[in-house]
């Protein structure tokens, strides 16, 4: 599943949507606005102070054998169990929960749905520990991940566990909310989980047999699915009704997505300082990702010339092969489909967060989030 | 996970318990007692009749991909997608989530506890897809195991949207003790997790560094936890508060022991013929079981001939070494026992039974499911 967690160190302002259906960069107050990343960098630390002991107390709570993974898996403790700075990621979900929660009910919900975002997070690190394993990662937030440390079983009883935790925290919430809210992240794990199925079945199949819808809705479901559970829920715990919160859950899927297709124009054109990873990894790799489908569906000559290279196997060191076949996506129109994509995406969102949301300086807090996850420089 | 589903189809009588305190098996009714297995069968069909329209309406809920590895998983489809006559198992969970709620509540409770029964099931179930591929094991249910025929991935995938069905069904179920089930569950999940740990931590480790407590202490966890939840389930639909849950969990959880007491007794001196597996098994994967660790812990000669045999792997064909691998564990007093601690554990069983539902005729259906678990014939 897409990570944040490390990419947004490293980048900055990948998609621009001036002048997007329901933008309010120029709204509200004085000081630094939502766009400058200070508002965001502020959301998310404050996010941390609030959750994070919710969520350590959750991890406390589990038997030895599971917390040592889940201890290990935050980077709260070293693999020999002494303690560790503890790098757990920026913890944009439950920075989404809070803040759509202040949007719709102001501080009194935020306060109420606390609980709630520390379920999001728990659940999004089950699907990381597990999806670690079966992709075979070996990193995860520049350490070893679990499964290279404890092993497959280890790895994968330490995520079973954290979903039970995740829907423990919400059926032990009085909240009204709470019920619904569990029911509604119990539907976001199985779309996760057929996201994760639809990846690992596209990378098994010739890339001519992949659809750019199809590639879409994977997206959608692996990162665009947990970012609108996470406002949904916010929402939710606010006594929204079901459109307002159906609404909040456009907004963080269509930002999701925007996330993605940046992601993925990195992935091929990224600067390897800047991004940490070899230039053109996705590539060598023969990923399918978005630029990439769109360009073999292009139907031009660079698409033909795309599908040729990408049918042979990768040769270690093969920089000029690398080099040529990010310039057939890019000829085929791959790189421009993308930013286009992500512009577009980011005006849905915006549209979804003025359709739940009409008062632009309640909506801040979202829109310096939405903004701060598709804020990259390549 | 141990499973009742097919070992139970073959066995008969291995657990005797007369004179156990609680022992109810000249209590009420004319007819067949509930010491035959007739009323554990009426109450397993009856059960299946109830849970399966939920169990079936809970799965074809789910995307596509993640449908089709439940439907495999449940024997309600061939691998290619025809429909199979289905053994989806003899549902002793759900039944006693059923029979603790009727003992409790009567009829209308068990009427009422027909979603919590098919969130157990599902649980469990989850339970089964992981531990499947943790185990390696190749069959389930006389068929290839999900993982054998889609996959680990998809059998991973799979179990995770299991336990996310099983508690979306306690979050969407408006009964006002559904929260507390799911919390319940939920926490049972993370026993379940940590049982399948320590076990395929311990047969990792060699036989002398298994003490019989930790044996015992997984055992519960494994198979004790979950008989243990259906039963508190039960009861907390039928509006029990804390110490009648407990006394049920108790007496799901006791039971459950003298079950895996009996099977591992079985998995060495079964007749293969009635078990469908081959004589010795376990001793040929030199399993840690209950008789083994007790046998080794005893401080006799055969003990320390059973440590040399057990150090040594198993040479295929070798049937003479598991007969007196086998013979070193019975002459240790491995296999008195486990018989003499199965009979303990029913009778603690009963005790608890007992002290939650005093009405011998009330806790009939309890009493005739924990006799069903553990009858068996070697």
């Amino acid at each position: 599943m897409a990570d944040f967690m490390t990419e947004t160190e490293h980048r900055s302002s990948g998609v621009s949507h001036s002048g997007a259906p329901g933008d309010r960069r120029d709204s509200g107050g004085t000081g630094p606005g939502p766009l400058d990343g200070q508002e965001a960098a502020a959301l998310l630390e404050r996010t941390r102070a609030l959750v994070d002991p919710e969520l350590r107390a959750a991890v406390e709570s589990l038997p030895d054998s599971m917390r040592r993974i889940a201890r290990y898996h935050f980077g709260w403790e070293h693999a020999d169990g002494t303690p560790a700075e503890g790098n757990a990621g920026k913890a944009i979900r439950p920075a989404l929960v809070l803040a759509a929660a202040a949007a719709l009910g102001g501080p009194a919900a935020r306060a109420a749905a606390v609980r709630a975002a520390a379920a999001v997070e728990l659940v999004h690190n089950f699907t990381l520990l597990h999806d670690d394993v079966m992709d075979r990662d070996p990193t995860r937030r520049h350490r070893p991940t679990a499964w290279t440390v404890f092993g497959d079983t280890d790895a994968i009883l330490a995520g079973d566990a954290l979903q039970a935790l995740a829907l423990r925290l919400l059926a032990e919430d009085p909240h009204p909310a709470a019920g619904r809210a569990a029911a509604r992240l119990a539907d976001c794990v199985v779309e996760l989980c057929a996201g994760q199925h639809t990846d690992t079945d596209m990378e098994r199949r010739a890339p001519d047999e992949v659809t750019l819808d199809e590639v879409l809705a994977m997206a959608e479901a692996k990162t665009g699915a947990l970012l609108g559970c996470a406002c949904a829920l916010g929402a939710l715990y606010a006594g929204a009704g079901p459109e307002e919160a159906a609404a909040l859950d456009g907004f963080g899927r269509q930002a999701g997505l925007a996330f993605q297709l940046i992601d993925d124009v990195i992935g091929i054109w990224g600067d390897p300082l800047r991004t940490g990873k070899p230039a053109g990894a996705d590539l060598a790799a023969r990923k399918k990702s978005l630029p990439v489908v769109a360009a073999l569906a292009s139907g031009t000559p660079a698409a033909a010339e795309l599908a040729v290279l990408y049918g042979k196997p990768y040769v270690s060191g093969d920089s000029e092969g690398i080099a040529r076949t990010a310039l057939a996506v890019e000829q085929a129109g791959g790189r421009d489909w993308a930013q286009a994509e992500a512009a577009d995406r980011m005006a849905r969102a915006m549209q979804e967060l003025a359709r739940a949301i009409p008062d632009p300086e309640a909506a801040g807090g979202l829109l310096a989030l939405a903004e701060f996850v598709t804020r990259r420089s390549s």
